[in-house]
């Protein structure tokens, strides 16, 4: 069915319990998450063979990281271990009015301290048919720009099919940084996945009668920013997540898709939330799953964005959804009848 | 007021606590529960002199059992002991689009494996006004059918009461086994419960304009559904509950009820669940607490559906409502303002 | 900015976890609270400078509940103690038709039993401009009305803005008692606040056109309420918080003010709700917040709405809130996007 | 094998988990407890037909309480409901040189305010072998010494043997008082249990050689306690359990026994504590237990304090251990090898 | 190092937490364990190459058993999956001299149920060095000894080293039927392990001048035991833990190795126990690991005793330690001073 | 009674529960604590007026520490804001052999950059009596090696009583840049604390007799020891607790003094450890209140050793105990009585 290799940061994540604000807390839940590593688990979920590659602390919580992923199947022969710290990020899980809110501190991690030499791209692209990777590695650091050239190139060269999702992050680079160095790595990108803010904040490219604030997306809108995005690239295909959000706690959720020059959209959906992050990686992934399966555009954007309907209702970053849940939610199964 | 007999197994219920999936989970809530033991607590709670028949394994688990049920002040004096396991069930509470997943590990148990010398039906039924079994009984093996048999019959005898809620279990029989064996003891049925489902699926008595998997149910239809199951069985009453999924933690909920020749019906609830595991029990245990109050057809099956309904806003199988809690939402006081 | 002292009472607060009923429950999560301590935490998460005013008992609960206050930065050093219990507040957390219910254990209190020598009101209102309480304070005895009389009858003497909330509880005095000391009370205020019920059961003055049970609130009839009560009783402004309920677990949310002859009110918002405990409070603090900056009328109404919006989503009766996250629902990011 | 009625105060525990202290719980662990509730769980755990008679107060604790000693299988139809609270005691749990500490809120709680119209002893003792109080229920008011009196004299009447555990509380009264009441109702008593200090405090009888604050007991002392209390009183049987305190967590547990002119000594055990609360109540439900089997004077006081040994290894009030587990004990099983 | 293949069952394991009894509990905590699974994780966390065989239900039970030992880095690709449950066992904490006590729930489980055909011998054991099993295995059944010969010549063709653990458990098989079974077995055997019960169960070899209940065990006594074990069945090397039960919560620990002619004994530890099931699974990993490290016996012994004792201080059935962490120990560094 | 300031870093502190392994935990518990800042809060449960002193950041953390510490009453108006990280420090709690780990994760912190203009020592050593400080602070980077000299130098000209804890930080620097800072920074301190190995490992100077693994620690030794460092720098007093591991959660515990020419020494505990970290700090926190209540050395070092003997009992690194506690252990009731 193919074999994926993600590429990306990880981190131990630290959530209060039961709606507690940050200063209410006396106890963290621990996980460890990032976005590519949510890719990898999810793909891996989905039976596919996928291997994620990271850089991680010679220590206890780096070990965990391992033991971590490598429990759902996930590859991790090429991950490196080193000096520094792992990344950590804090989530206080928002209800109705009030928003979930993220504190990172990622700062000085081993990962954001990876040397070119870490990764021997020749080797863990062997036989691979995909790669995937978001705007958070490169927004990591100039050495992360470059090793990311350096898996890139690598990949082109090999025909490995390459993926980015936007993944803007305001608190690690400017929209004018960002914007410099994810143009020039979009010369290697084959698909792009965004959610309804990055195109706009990395590249300009906005969608027409939208208000992201309030929750309300129009399909139009977005289909501009497709076809802009695989004008202005190239891209093979380009699929962008589709938020609206009403309460932090209830969403609109929905996905569309460029292919070619098919357009197509996804049902939408409301979701009733347990833990929303995570989901434009568990999006991508359905879609990274259903280009290797050949599925049809509009078939591939139903499955992503199913998959990722069904990630808001699971506790962590990471997709424990199967193909089969997916695809009885995509035939129309989704009223939550319990199942004996 | 009337003392009720209910017969059934009870099992271990281990659930993942906070939404988790099966394979996230590392501690299990514990509690125990069962159809027919849920219908007897509740009438308990409704200050009914309700008394619990089963057999339970000779170890720390039947005795567990045995004084969980004798908290809320259950006869529970014809229970006997025996060799075998306790049946387990499992459940994962779903949320949104992703359904509650249930597991059952119930063979071999010690109630599975009765005999129908562990029962003394003559003396147990004595003074008794009512018997209540559902269809799980007889799913589990010819022997319960033979205890049932026996139970019936000498409830006929004495003049007992006899409801039976259908509760079709695919895991434990076939349709076809199932439709040959409960059309054979419907003969000793007064009053019928039923879910939306269950009709069809053991006697092909479906409803039209129903379509249970999109949650949209069709009062006239389930009323035709009554009137068959009466036509056919010669049942005093039929009771239906209507669960009307939307998500898997908000619902619509009502029931129907054909009592003698009148019909009717149950205005309908929107509930948010905490935990619907239990309510068509707490259902049947609604209608005969009005059955045995002699409450009007209307009053009853309006008692029956908010007893059923405050059973989705509590934790575990078991319905810990008053007759006073009750008639307060069916008096219309449903907006959950705070009671100080 | 302006210093606010706030009088009355603080209880230990026992709440069942997950939605648990009382005879489900193993154990309680514990805090402690009271009416005027809510406001002047509140406040102390405003920045503004806010004494709380108590009587606790010598034991290790009094010290606890002075360590629990103190960490929120309110000026404790006017807390007085002595002899008696800790009052106790349980409280059972309803959903959807099940109402959340509070069993009061507040009897013999330290509290209730304070003497008029306890507190020198002389000193405490030195430099203060703000001094709050509710309507719970002087319903605890005759004692506490006595105690009332003396600070208020200070405050007035010393130009400090008085202000009142209601807060009509039927468990500690008949509606004809509470009339009777309440209209006496109300010529030294200067600001009263009121929920949807009070004014009808302490002064008898209704809202037409609304019923608080079905959750039907007509503006026009508050309009009238708060116009009738500033005629009788002189008031400088009244606030009223609206509350529809819905369920146990969704409200709707909104305030009206009447500040000398314009009367304003604010959006409502649907609140999907942690912990709606203390919400009233939450609303005063809010108002004093906006009063004490000179903010307008319907900024002031919007402000204190939005705070106690929020409110809602809070575990506990404290408001956890900064004045940035109450501006920021203000103007209009309440569709609860993450914040990173 | 005997019928046991014994009569109390039964209160909510509040324990802190974790070995925290009072000022660092958030949560407590919630249980039902009381000295003579205690016995009356044991005894039945031991298999004895036991009765727990009391008063509760109207509302969800008193209906908890209810249900928390029926399940274990108690006969609760004597208890009566009234007004007033349900008395309280928290407690933190220590370790090492840190003592656990017990707050006791139990003032002006139903049971405290009993009437002597609420208990008719001639029904209650129909058909009884043996009544059982402690000292703290004369303790709790004057109106308890009276219901004492009534009781222990229709128990004599109907030839019940009679036991009491003097249970000396000096935060319930002092020195004084008890020995002057005490000593009244001792003239209706047969079989004295006491721990270390009580007969000091209560009688003035002190054991010789002994310091109970450093933990060093001298047997010769004890038997010369016994031997005096039986001369003053006349006793059937006295019994002492012997408690050498080394560390919180750590102690030596023995007991003696004084029957007729016979006195013998348990082993000694060395306890290693998970709780400690109850264990004076499981000795006495020990010796209950074993004078009803007729047990020898040595088997007696063998049983009564491998029993109580035991106690101190369970979480809560109540000793949930088997005749089968206490006699294993006894016998020489106790270096804890796991049973399967 | 070498490559080890273990093959038994893995359970389910649910445990009461904070020592309480079965019949307190309402929750459970959730693990995955099994002898020969334990031991393969010890391997893995001492960096070598092991692989677990075993046959799971094709639920989501069987794939959180996959998950779960896999996050260890154990190989997991001969797991074969099917029919059936996955066994449980149930284990209540003890303390002091309460003991701890596990209730089995394994009949009927998908391994119980494996068939020769389950398992292809010929590629699990290519490449293999060493093959582990326990006497647990051909206890659940007749196919189950079928298959074990089925490996164990399989393995003897192949050159590996097969190690036993006894393992006797009385609710599987009687001792005669082990006798029988084990004897036949034990010609496959090169290095066999036993606690200090298990010879003398199974082959009816006692150690003199030992009394197990008691916790007095003799040097002496179990070099004869080993020496007659060789004897018989003439193994390479043999291995018994010895374990002096004082309390459920502190034991005595060493162990005894006869390799060769020459025999040795490790120095004894006290321990205070976290968890005690799966000490002996660790002590057999801790042999296994220093015969393919070439150690001398005393080392061997050494390293096996001091692993195993640090896995009475974990949690769960599993030893998670280092390699580093037991030459630590092994070393000296025994008495628990903070590593910073 | 004396203003105490103390200055240095606070952290967040996530430690395992239940004696997991860093591997195991998927929750932390979450507390805030630090050398310095555990000694104010131990004082301000003394009731002496005690200021904390340090930088943190402005962000939901930061401001949580200050909430933190402020509930204990200890004064935080000096606490400034800046950029930067909270450090933390994760804890893995051993048992028996196996020991506690701690992973410092404390590079970047605010703190660590602190500039010289954050403090302002003329103002916050005005009116103070005693200023502490520990070998952390000065190891955590040159900066703050510079605002110690000027701290202390201020200190010294306003006549306040310095005293540092030696805390030697083995991950923080080399033992000679160690040697190097603090041997200059020793010519302002009056009053040395230090444990049973840092005088060693700083300044070389080791007691005779001692093995400070294996748990032997000799009176003389430790005798030579404080007059060694007396003579080197001159101070007032020096005062050294003595920690004999014998297992991970228990040890023997004392501690020396000299004072003048005066040495004295305290009697020796055994203490069942709860949780040991912060017990360095609670010693030194005992002493410095011992002086400012000029105690004689001998009481002096029994109340410093008695006050640290029942941190070990108290989760956290805070001493939450009381003067009366203390001296209710200095007087001999060390055998954990319940206290009613």
């Amino acid at each position: 069915m193919g074999r994926v290799v993600t590429f990306g940061e990880i981190m131990m994540r630290l959530s209060t319990p039961d709606h507690l604000r940050f200063c209410q807390a006396n106890r963290f839940d621990v996980s460890y998450a990032g976005a590519e590593a949510n890719v990898a688990v999810s793909l891996s979920n989905f039976q596919v063979d996928s291997c994620f590659v990271t850089k991680l602390p010679q220590n206890d919580f780096g070990r965990s990281v391992l033991s971590y992923i490598r429990q759902y199947g996930v590859d991790t022969k090429y991950i490196t271990f080193g000096e520094g710290r792992l990344g950590i990020y804090f989530i206080e899980v928002g209800h109705s009015q009030r928003p979930s809110k993220v504190i990172y501190d990622r700062s000085h991690s081993t990962f954001a301290r990876s040397d070119i030499s870490d990764f021997n791209w020749e080797e863990i692209l062997s036989g691979v048919d995909w790669f995937h990777f978001t705007g958070i590695t490169p927004a990591l650091g100039d050495n992360l720009v470059e090793i990311c050239h350096k898996a890139l190139s690598t990949a082109k060269q090999k025909g490995v099919t390459v993926s980015c999702d936007l993944n803007y992050r305001a608190k690690l680079w400017s929209e004018e940084k960002a914007r410099f160095v994810m143009t020039d790595l979009m010369s290697y990108v084959d698909v792009l996945f965004a959610n309804e803010e990055d195109a706009e904040r990395v590249f300009g490219i906005k969608a027409d009668d939208s208000n992201v604030v309030e929750g309300r997306l129009s399909l139009k809108g977005y289909e501009q920013v497709c076809r802009k995005l695989k004008e202005r690239f190239d891209f093979q295909s380009v699929a962008i997540s589709l938020r609206e959000s009403k309460f932090a706690n209830i969403n609109g959720w929905s996905g569309v898709l460029l292919h070619g020059n098919e357009f197509v959209n996804a049902r939408q959906y409301t979701v009733h939330i347990v833990d929303r992050v995570g989901a434009g990686d568990s999006f991508a992934a359905g879609l990274i799953y259903a280009f290797l399966q050949d599925m049809s555009p509009q078939d591939s954007i139903e499955f992503a964005t199913a998959a990722s309907c069904l990630k808001h209702t699971i506790m962590g970053d990471f997709n424990h959804i199967t193909v089969q849940e997916v695809k009885r939610l995509v035939q129309g199964e989704g009223s939550g009848r319990v199942v004996r």
